[in-house]
């Protein structure tokens, strides 16, 4: 079988601050670094700066948008193989099952959706500044937290690896 | 035109202990009896109390289900009108925008989704005994609390009401 | 279990001739008075038509609409209760599942994929004046015709309570 | 603005004969050949055919499959990157939206639901020894038939460079 390149989802708000969207572009070129291809959203904010980073480094990104066409939805300059899915944000869920470990960096409601479908799904997530949820007390520990892009790098492809040899 | 009955989604967690299906079936009943039908993913815990509680009380009962038929996904026992979707947990964001007004009750991460989904799609959202959550350190203010399952219908059908006048 | 209604799918074009919305009307009335509930895509055309006619003989309808909301979308002033799926005709395979049987009355492309997702996932279908197709010169045979809309209500009718004893 | 590769969806059936087979590598060659990138159901038969023709000719391959992650829904060894949709079949829609033409080779009842949402979505659609459909005794013209896998692909390259100049 062809060697298959590993698929990292990052996603995180359409609109991100300078100190977000720097975040974002570090983690994109760390990923691509080490050789992984990035699946976001599509759109601007995060899912912008991640592609931007990824592609500076000769990464692949892939962006699965909520419309139908260019015209509709319009991929950010960075996306390399837009996916047009015409499902609005019902799209969310695809974005974090494509990754084979989701990266958080910051977000609104529409991340939210795809923090839970990952947990939904046992796909590993890695949380870089990002949604603090708490249920009757007790956090959502099995976001596995890191300090900076690279760290979030390095355990987004340790947690994919062990996902793999399960 | 034909008068429509008002439509509100009940969420919550497939597993339910003895008191959130209390509540859920009370919130059914409460609903029914002032004419609402329910939309609801059509599974088991608080959905089917939730419909246990509705049809008690003369009220319609919608299910939109994750798999294809009947045999994949069993609609639980009262629900009246089930949809089969066919896209797993997907469709959590139809439940959401179905309902004139969400009601979430407990639940667990398909919950979250559903939650977050309606406040994506600003659909008025009342909350009984059910995630907290909170980004950088500010609660998500837009959900409604309620204080028991009389307290829930009523705030849900007044801030359906004022969706419809905007 | 409590007794749950037959659910009989009807699909067509959003626009429809006087004669085909005849047709379509009365199917709509003969499903009512066989005890059945409509499911179709809650638009105009035929969709209209036969959820005018179930609701005139008493039955309910289910619209599955594109849009995410009335305004997007606005279900005929005959579907009872709207289900808004933000998916676009991507919830034209929904609209087949969600039928024990489907009835397709003329129709357009869109009608086309509910045609081929039934007979995809096994759901027995009745064509009263609908698409012809033939494939390198093989006629869609599973397709079951109707000579008229009493004819296609028993059929349809028949058909479901045949997949139901499998 | 950088540069992106136009993609074209390559649809057809999960079963193909060995000449089906030989016309969807053949298909894939011509298209990485000229630069195209493949987007396509990600399965087997001509799916398969067609990214094992573009891969061996340097060309990018996507796969946008019906299940959850790689147990539920292998891709074919072909594709370079898979998008795990777990939508189903419902996940058709977006094949066909996601090419800027579609070339559509033999296929069964999935392949007849992206032809339809081709035609529903305006992506133009080349036809190689494909679906012939009538209604009402009119052929759907709007499919453009290609004689041969080069003509099929110089077809579809020239549709989609006119869609785009509209």
């Amino acid at each position: 079988m062809m060697k298959r390149v590993m698929i990292i989802a990052v996603i995180g708000g359409e609109e991100a601050s300078v100190e977000e969207a720097r975040l974002a572009e570090e983690v994109g070129r760390e990923l691509a670094r080490r050789g992984c291809t990035i699946v976001c959203g599509g759109g601007s904010g995060v899912m912008e700066a991640v592609c931007r980073g990824a592609r500076a480094k000769g990464g692949h990104t892939i962006g699965i948008l909520p419309g139908h066409n260019a015209d509709e939805s319009p991929p950010n300059e960075y996306v390399e193989f837009p996916v047009f899915s015409g499902l609005g944000y019902a799209r969310n869920s695809m974005v974090a099952l494509s990754g084979q470990a989701v990266i958080a960096i910051d977000g609104a409601y529409g991340t939210l959706t795809e923090i839970a479908y990952a947990l939904i799904h046992g796909v590993p997530i890695i949380g870089l500044d990002t949604w603090d949820f708490s249920y009757h007390g007790h956090d959502a520990e099995r976001i596995v937290r890191a300090n900076d892009p690279v760290d979030a790098a390095e355990k987004a492809i340790a947690a994919a690896q062990k996902a793999l040899r399960r």
